[in-house]
């Protein structure tokens, strides 16, 4: 059972939500608007239904409502962001915005955030930059689900990594995806539907296939993207841990299994090697390579030609990275954003704290 | 069968080639140096067996041996190369060089290339930065051999990245894959040994799943990373297009389907929107970011972490990214290079047009 709500409606509730733990006015409506970025996009494991987490950590004072978000070390192009225990809804477009201003200075931006928490979806902060006529780039380490190849052990999160790419007459070309086969939310979809996983989606406890949904909840693992050895799963491996290394050791953030959990209840990593979680951003000026013109003239004919190639049986077209998000955005911003039941009751008890129901 | 020849010996032949065709001293030693670097870390498909590719291109007038190459467009952090038709092999060092360079004067370089041809491994280049304390990024296009996730065309090479990642005791992090499933060079070997590809790593030409290792040579394609929308090909199909619009769009070179074939029989496509192929490089200071000791502390106790990951049963440990690469340049330094027969009397017949033998 679902109830759909406008998306007016969802801003107000979650904005005085914000307000309600202590965020200034002006970092509850940045949170408002990332969070809610992906309940418009149709990635609703990232959306509203997170909301009663952040307020847990905030409860568990693992989240400051007021950080004093700074840079702590930099260069011409680069710098390093203390989030200051923040939502990452607020310090990663923080950090984004730095990693902008770098660009238009000196070509590029290049951002890593140490002590932040999570961030939503990274293709929002990634897309910051197309107003600007940049490719924009975001990724962030999360708490480890995830076994290398030859592994039974979670080292990594699902560390997702967005480049958003301007075009001209086209719309962008948006790919934000998670570095393993499949995303945590999706296997909640099938827990719901008591539906089986494909073969090389999770692994169990002692590293065998599974199809079992709630496999991570006896110990299982997500796999790499490339699911196993033979599939290139040691790629998915490396992708995974780029993004570690570059959102939490570059910045001085916890990284591996060191990262911190996102339920509150979950107790916090021993021996920690680092501060909260980390991110990485980026943004490159197009018109640091070519005129942006020239650029956008010829992306329009790249994002053309994909459209355009040949389909296989049974499909009838190919698809751009961010045309499904962006049909699902002017759907549920029409005809609004459908949460289901135990989300909404979550919200309602968190909300109420405040004075506020959904 | 296959004959062993030490590094030495396969430099000399290989340089002596280079001059042949007309390089000058200087290019013909990094070209050399740069393609046995594939010979050495174990990647034969990618070394001196693709020697005698590179002279047919140069008879064919695809080649300059002696280009001017040249920055056409910069910013402090950024640049635009045109390698005038040179050897990649040549065109790619010097590029990688301009992003150390940009890198030590702001913190990050980032260098976009046009008009280059093929470029060995990308691990090569990234590799580069190691020894200035710098993260090291490389990828490149390639002619079109793979179909996006829906689709049964050929639109992008199996578009490689390279990551280095430099450390304190422990030897760097490496990662160099291509974003498809399989590479071709591992259907050669099952074609050699008339093995059968598993499932997941080409299609036939009518878009269905096949195991047939000479697929390609009958209308099929390669799979991007994921193989099949349900295990995440729609991620591998994003990577692959990122490098070609980072590597070709960015930089002017020919993007797409409209990528330079390697081999010098495959007629030039139709219509190419730009020039040659691209290349793509980064190079970030470390030090951009955090003190350098205190990054390469943190990367030992990640390799170290990661090292120790409890292995899957019937596997004794968990690699990081580059183990192997390192591991088989030992042995081949000390014991000396394989070559199969078919590849040296290819190379003799085109040494002998400069009076050099293997």
């Amino acid at each position: 059972m679902e109830k759909v709500f406008s998306y007016q409606h969802l801003y107000e509730f979650t904005y005085n939500v914000f307000k309600g733990i202590g965020c200034a006015d002006a970092d509850a409506l940045i949170a408002t608007k990332t969070l809610l970025s992906a309940d418009i996009r149709g990635i609703d494991s990232h959306g509203v239904a997170r909301l009663t987490g952040y307020v847990r950590l905030w409860e568990a004072k693992r989240i400051n409502a007021t950080p004093d978000i700074k840079i702590v070390h930099e260069t011409p192009s680069t710098a390093t962001v203390d989030g200051d225990a923040g939502l990452g809804l607020v310090v990663a477009p923080h950090a984004m915005q730095i990693a902008i201003d770098k660009a238009k200075n000196v070509g590029t931006g290049w951002v890593s955030v140490k002590n932040s928490n999570h961030f939503g979806i990274a293709g929002y902060h990634a897309m910051m930059a197309l107003d600007h006529d940049m490719i924009g780039i975001a990724m962030t380490n999360a708490s480890a689900l995830v076994a290398p190849t030859f592994s039974i052990e979670r080292m990594l999160g699902t560390n997702p990594i967005a480049v958003a790419i301007p075009a001209g007459a086209q719309p962008p070309f948006v790919a934000d995806f998670a570095t393993t086969t499949a995303a945590n939310g999706k296997l909640e979809l099938l827990q719901r539907k008591n539906a089986a996983a494909p073969i090389g989606w999770v692994q169990d406890k002692d590293g065998h296939d599974s199809t079992d949904a709630n496999a991570l909840k006896t110990g299982g693992v997500l796999l790499p993207l490339g699911s196993d050895r033979e599939h290139g799963s040691h790629k998915g491996y490396a992708l995974g841990s780029i993004v570690d290394i570059f959102s939490a050791v570059l910045s001085g953030a916890s990284y591996g299994p060191w990262a911190p959990p996102f339920p509150a209840y979950v107790p916090m990593p021993q021996d920690m090697p680092g501060q909260g979680l980390g991110h990485f951003f980026g943004a490159m000026r197009v018109d640091a390579f070519r005129p942006a013109d020239d650029f956008k003239q010829h992306m329009d004919q790249w994002i053309t030609r994909f459209r355009n190639a040949k389909p296989a049986p049974g499909h009838d077209k190919v698809l751009i990275p961010g045309d499904p998000e962006r049909v699902m955005e002017q759907i549920r911003m029409k005809e609004g954003i459908p949460v289901t039941e135990s989300v909404i009751d979550e919200l309602n008890l968190v909300g109420e704290k405040f004075g506020y129901r959904l």
